[in-house]
């Protein structure tokens, strides 16, 4: 089954001519779900993944239900001033404006192996904030997960530049 | 094991006199995660929940792992403005502030039978909002799950009022 016939295309949000697509249609869908995290699942259970980190917000759906079928825990990248304990944090770029996105500086230990999940990615930004985060606090990116790339938005690549594989379970290109 | 152990508690967060209970110690714990979504499905599997509705952005994380576990879709409340298509909305106040979360209108349908959760109940402002939104598109709300209730702000006895069950699977009271 393909998914992306589940993702539902809304225009002009959040602004005009932006095509957004929607995962909360493939969300809701109980086998879409599924098949998401499954085939996350097939493709990282070998990798001997420590933690998953997820992004706010859309990120946490998808990165929570893949930490708990593998089994392992979930540390939660969150936006300004959002976490409660000691943090570190980074300013960045992102495609609607400039934003920052915070962990907290036990989250993870000195070379702990870590998935990092987001739903999609367009210019890259807050994946690549959200890297340097990971790093700075000794863990090692084994790859950068989401459920829709934007090619044309050009974020693979950027993570690419920055030393950093990703997977895409779909793409929309030039829609 | 119990999972309370797990939970840290942050003094004067988000402001002086507040003891935040932070989860985030809970869900970096393998263990303690999947005990957490287990411990739920077991109350839940046999209830015939069709869908999961997770409140933003902590009730993501456990309601998103919980649906996945259930095989059932999963639907977020968001705050405003952070949904893309056609949206109903309720104001409320919070222990906080105030606040407005929102639902897609076309998220469940007509006696739908779906599970509310989030990660804490405080004054349950946030719980009853959601739940008005989940009725008011015709689905019935079977229980709210929390991972944490604080019975000293009173939520689960005003869900009660509003005609609401209520589960949490640990309390912190007059701590």
């Amino acid at each position: 089954m393909s998914i992306k016939h589940l993702i539902r295309t809304v225009p002009n949000y959040p602004k005009p001519s932006i095509q957004f697509r929607d995962i909360t249609t493939l969300l809701a869908d109980p086998q879409g779900f599924q098949q998401v995290i499954n085939d996350f699942f097939t493709r990282y259970k070998d990798q001997k993944i420590d933690k998953i980190v997820g992004i706010e917000a859309r990120g946490f759906i998808i990165g929570a239900a893949l930490a708990y079928k593998l089994g392992v825990g979930f540390i939660p990248v969150r936006k300004l001033g959002k976490l409660p304990a000691e943090t570190i944090g980074h300013d960045y770029v992102l495609e609607y404006g400039s934003d920052r996105v915070e962990i907290h500086s036990d989250a993870i230990a000195q070379g702990e192996r870590i998935l990092l999940v987001d739903d999609l990615i367009a210019t890259g930004g807050t994946a690549e904030a959200a890297a340097m985060l990971i790093q700075k606090l000794g863990g090692e990116v084994v790859e950068c997960a989401f459920v829709i790339d934007l090619p044309d938005l050009g974020g693979v690549k950027r993570l690419q530049e920055f030393g950093l594989l990703s997977f895409a379970l779909c793409v929309f290109e030039g829609e």
